[in-house]
Parts: structure tokens; C-alpha cells; sequence
């Protein structure tokens, strides 16, 4: 099966209290099945979600910087020593110049920490795959947020972006994103090339996030 | 005495278990003097400091922002959710808009954080001040990380510092910083008129952390 | 009577060919009446208006940096040098920092140049004017575009931006914008205390821009 | 022969009369080699450089947006309507975000305008090639302003560059730049196969810029 990324955002239904509420349902569902699923908090709670639950823990964004006087930013180094998977890069909230984004990518490489670069279109995805990180997420951003599915609603950038992308370099993996959360779209993701899915609203937002989530896997 | 807020950057010396063992340095400290002393980790690392040790923890920065679709930021709920009491707004490695530190400080007062808002000299004291912070932290950009205090190098713009926000507004207390490791230093600032001192390397980055916080207070 | 500048943002119908015209419209009714009427085009056009027409040509931001290694920045030396009377300063589609736009209001006084520093409420207002540029121009960022005149809708936001500014600094001036189109709004504005109006879409985007202008000024 | 882009950056030497100065002596020199060579002034000095010089101009950055409310944002389609040929994108001092360069490059295209992509290292070369601009400029910032030649410091690097950016796209120009004053070190550079060189410092703040400037193309 595939891959799921489930992004937090600051949202307050991922947030503190609701973020530790949310990784454990996570860590239930995700026992139940095949696909692996991880979740990517805000920095504050990533700590305690990596102590408490059994579940790959990713953040949403690190700096591209080294340790120094750099107040405010945070290290793939401490990242990585809180014990976390590795993290989001280049999210469309949070988009980084190209510069920091093989920064970082190298980086990551060197801690075994685990890289998803978001892009948005395939251009980019091929730009991106050069760059050789573990994931490239290919999420269209008219559709963040959308309820339409990307996997539906341009199918074509989701084959277009895989074969871009391993055209590039075939080790990369490929997620997609964007107006997720059922499971008719997380499998025609699947079988239009990609490894998985980068998430968020869809499962965050949901009124009942436990069976937003075992619906999205097929549980349901 | 005074207050002293120690930001601990991105410095390797103030990361991770480094941070920690920082953090019970300034609690046992803390606990021989009747200065405040406050800490300002990065985010990762504030979970476990507030809740291992009898010492307020700052965040460096907190981001302009309400709960919602904002990949990879904080908000100042989170940070209070996490037992944090406050932050600095607007260090000079994470100057913010103008608009943006009114934000802040108007929601801190909400939340009951305390807003410690850095300035660069007199005159965006005196602006900063306008905004009704708990604290302004004037800092010449010049003088931070260069072992030479202000309060000895440009007393006059700590004295001008002071007057300044007062005159805008009486109720704001004033730190100042760059430069500040020796307890001289601290107490002519304190007689200079400023409530205390902000600081960084000078505590961070001696190669005795402990030494140089008890003479930072007077305690060798 | 009072002071207009008008943004030509980046709009279509205030760019190249465009500028020209409009600026050669604003040339006219200026001379028809005593209200004090300049204009703010992109840095491409500055120079062929302020060789071509006789109005008054702003900036809408310059960078805040000194001549040296720093590719794609303008700054206020050149902009001096070009023929134009000043600038925009943190307007809230270009917002800087605080130590920023007190680096901009020094430099445009040494150099003569009208600093407008933009403004979003009473607070900030207040912030801005103990910075003593020449203007600071209020407005509230739900108004901008709108065309829902400040004036009329939070008359008391004028008033209160006023009287922050002169409670400050008695000698800085003060413009309110967002919304501002009509000769009765732009009155109620004056009535209210304020100096004059920032606006932008009210004239630029207006189906006849000669005509929009006419009647803001009441030649019609 | 090769191609040469000169940046004028915010150079003193390189602004408002002076960067009409260098213009003519680009024209003169120009006229006697058969090398190309663009100047790349400020915003503020492009209209009338290409008005009064037969001399390709290209701004140093162009703004990732189109018509509308953006105030200070320049437009690629103004860009174009002034007469310029193209533009430096996501130069070392004015990074961008990987979205925006592609955003740009796409725009260039159907505008008929000469992209130039500047570049850090080999990844972010291939990554950039990937966009299908017209050049791709990689200069390693450490030896920007150095005036230690990339083609002699870092021969590799720029083969490398070379080779990536062509095994990625062929149809993609490289130019290299860094530390590039003599003939000699611009001849190395086609010799490793890029198409030209981009420079700065070494003719716009040499003490005779002419004569730099007939040095480097071999006439001196």
C-alpha cells in the first residue's frame, strides 16, 4: 500500500492537546493496515508525540541553517535529536528558495532524516527531483483546502509529475496532495504513479478525524 | 535587582541536551538571587524545559498568526497551551513587520503573555514603546555577539533607551543587551535605568556556563 | 484644502503607456484646483513622468539599504537623483521593519526626500509617528479596495490615527486611505482632522479616470 | 565569442549618471568585439539606458506577479513595454522561492524575454535547467565579489554546471560568474564550455571601468 503524510498545519484541531489526540488515533489506524502513516505537528508538539505514541513524526519546516547565532530558527540537528523522521520542505505555506532547498536536502542526507520537498506543478516536481530528495509532494495549489481532489480533478499532473520526476531521477519518490480524503482518491493517486499523499484538511479538519482517517485507508 | 532574559539562539551550546542542562544551570542559580532569570530556548526544546524545571521559559519568536492553514508556524496559543511565558518579538536575527509586532503584543495581552519586543535604538524604542509591551529590549545591532556592552560602550543610548519609552508610555520596563557577560556591566545598566539585561553568548557560549552566570550575578 | 497621492500599484491601468496618461491627467485637474495632488507609479515609469509632467512623483517603496553589493535593491540616493520627491514606506502590500522603515524616515531627512509611512491602525499609527517622518497614512487593511470609505465607516479610526500622530510628534501629518473615492468621503476625511488621502483603485481603476479625479476634488 | 551580462547591482559606480557613464563605454567596447554584452542597471535606470544606448538591458529582478494590487511590485509586462530584454532571476542577493522562478521563467517565454537563472552550486544548476530558461548563471557565492575567478578556483564546478544543466535540458545556456575580471578567466570559462560569463565588481568598481572592460574581451 501507500504512503500517508498527514500535515497538521497550525490548525487548532492539530494543535496541543488535539495534536496529541490526533497522533493517537493516528497510531491506532495505522496498526490496523498496510499503509504507513505519519503525521507532521507544529514544532512545539512534535516532542511529546514523539515520546508517547508509535508513529513517524515529521515537521513541517526546518531552516537552513547551521547552529549559530540564528535566533528563532530551528537545526535539522535538534530535529533529528528530538527523535523526529524527518520533515517537510517547501510547503506552499512556507515556500523556500531554491537554494535552501538543496541546503537542506544535502543536509538531510547527511543526518538520515528523511526529506519531502512540496512542489506545484510538474515543472517544478522536475526541478525539485534534481535535487534528489527521499519524496518530492506534488500539490496543485488551486486545490489545497479545495475538497477536490487532485487525483480527480487534474490526473494529468499527477502522471505528468511522476514521470517528471523519476525522469529526473528514479530513486525519488512521488506523494500528491491537495483536496484529499477519501479513499476512491488516495487509490487513484496510487495508481496513477504515485508512493502516497500529503494530507491535511481532509483528515484535521474532519468532524470525526478517526473515521475521516479509517475511511481514507479503506476501514470503512 | 533586575531581570535577565538569556535567548540561548540556534547556538549548538543551547540545544538539545545542552539546552537542558542550560536550563537547570539558571534554576539552580535563579534560586541563590533574588534577580529573575528567564530562559528563551527554541522550540523544541521548550516542552521539556517547562516541564522539568522551576524556571520561566520564553519562546524567541512567535508568529503573526491565528490557528488555521499556516504550515509551520506557532501561535502564541500553542506556545501558552505549552507552559510558555512569553516570547521575544522582533530580535534582530527575526526583525518582524511593524504591523506584525502589534499583533503580537495586543494578542499576548489577551493570553496573559508577556511581549518582549527588541528595537535597535532610540528611536524604534520610543515606537515599540507606542505598542504597550511588557518589555522593550533595545540592542545596537552593532554591539551583539561582540563581547563589548552597551552599557558600558553607549551608555548614553541605554539612558536615551529608557526616557524614551517611558516618555511614550511609563508603564513599559526596559532591558538592554549586546555585549552584557560581566556583572559590572549588568549593574550599570541597571543604573542606567534599565529593569535588566538581555543576553545571549556571553552565558551561552563561556566555556564555563555555570562560572559565568554566578558572576554575571554577583555571586564570585 | 488638502493633500491627494495616488498608488498606481502595480495595475494594469496605472503601468507604462497607462502611467503616462494618468499622470498627464493628474497634471491637469491639479491646476484647476488648491488640493495638493501627487502621484505614485512603479520605478520603471518614475523617471519619463517626472521628465514629462509637472506633478510630484513618489515612489511606492524604496529598499532600505545604502549603495553597494545588493542586486535589485533601489535606493534612496538614486531615487533622489531621478527627480522624485519621496516615497511610500511600509505600505501594507510591501510591509517592512520596524528598524527598516526608522532607517528609510533618517535617510529620506537627510536627503530631503517626503517620507509617507503607511499605517494599518491607532497603535501602529502612533508607532510610525514617533519615527517623525513627514506623513503617516492610515489604513485599515479590511478597507483597502474595498470601496468602502475609512472616512465614512470608522470615522473614528481618523480621528483616533490623528490624534495618536500629533499626541507623538505634533508635526507629522496625517492621511487616511482605503476606500476613498468620492468628494464627500474625501471631505469627511479633512473634517476629521486628517492632512489629506492615500488612494489608489478609487482613481486608477475607475472606468474614467479623469472624471473620477475631477469629482474627488469636486470639479464636478 | 561569449556572452557577457554585467550587473550593476546598487553600485554607487554602477547608479543614475554613473550607470549612464558605463552604458556608453558597454556601447563603445561592444561595438569593437564580437562578444555580447548586456548591462544589468537598477529599475530606476533601464528606461533611459535603453533609450539613449544600443545596448541590450536587463533589470536585475523582476517580481513574481502579474497586473494588479501589488504595490512596488514590478511587472514582467512593463519590463517588456520599457524595452528591456530580459532579466537576472533569483540572483544570490535576491533569492527566490523555487515557484516563482518557474512562475517567471514561463512568463518570460510567452513574452519573449530572456530568462537568466542564477545558480549556486551543481544541484540547484540542474534543478534550474529543469525550468527551461534561457541561461542558467551559477555562481558559488563564496567567491562572489572575491576576485578570485570561479574558472581558475573552481574549474570543476563550472563543467560540472555545465554538463548538468545540458544532460538535464540541452537547449539551456551557462553562463558562470564569481571572482571574473581577466581575459584570461573568461576564456577559461568558455574553454570549460559555459556560454559567457556574469560579472559585477570587476568591471563596474574597477578605477577605470573602460579599460576593465576592454581587458576582459581581449583588447587591452
Amino acid at each position: 500500500m501507500g504512503v500517508i503524510i498527514i500535515n497538521f498545519k497550525a490548525y487548532r484541531e492539530g494543535s496541543g492537546k488535539q495534536a496529541l489526540k490526533l497522533a493517537e488515533i493516528v497510531e491506532e489506524v495505522s496498526s490496523k493496515v498496510d499503509d504507513y502513516i505519519a503525521v507532521a505537528p507544529n514544532f512545539l508538539d512534535i516532542p511529546e508525540i514523539v515520546s508517547k505514541f508509535n508513529v513517524d513524526v515529521f515537521a513541517q519546516h526546518v531552516d537552513a541553517v547551521t547552529f549559530g547565532s540564528h535566533t528563532s530558527r530551528i537545526t535539522a540537528e535538534v530535529l533529528k535529536e528530538k527523535g523526529a523522521k524527518g520533515s517537510l520542505i517547501n510547503h506552499s505555506e512556507r515556500r523556500l528558495r531554491l537554494a535552501d532547498i538543496d541546503f537542506l536536502v544535502s543536509k538531510f542526507k547527511e543526518l538520515s532524516l528523511t526529506s519531502v520537498v512540496c512542489t506545484n506543478n510538474v515543472a517544478t516536481t522536475a526541478a525539485a527531483s534534481a535535487l534528489s530528495p527521499d519524496y518530492v509532494a506534488i500539490e496543485p495549489p488551486e486545490l489545497i483546502g479545495s475538497g477536490i481532489p487532485v487525483s480527480k480533478a487534474e490526473p494529468e499532473i499527477v502522471e505528468n509529475s511522476v514521470k517528471a520526476a523519476k525522469d529526473v531521477n528514479k530513486e525519488v519518490m512521488v506523494l500528491c496532495g491537495a483536496g484529499i480524503s477519501k479513499h476512491e482518491d488516495y487509490i487513484t493517486a496510487l495508481d496513477l504513479g504515485a508512493d502516497g499523499v500529503l494530507l491535511a484538511s481532509g483528515i484535521v479538519k474532519a468532524e470525526d478525524q478517526k473515521k475521516a482517517l479509517e475511511e481514507l485507508v479503506g476501514l470503512r
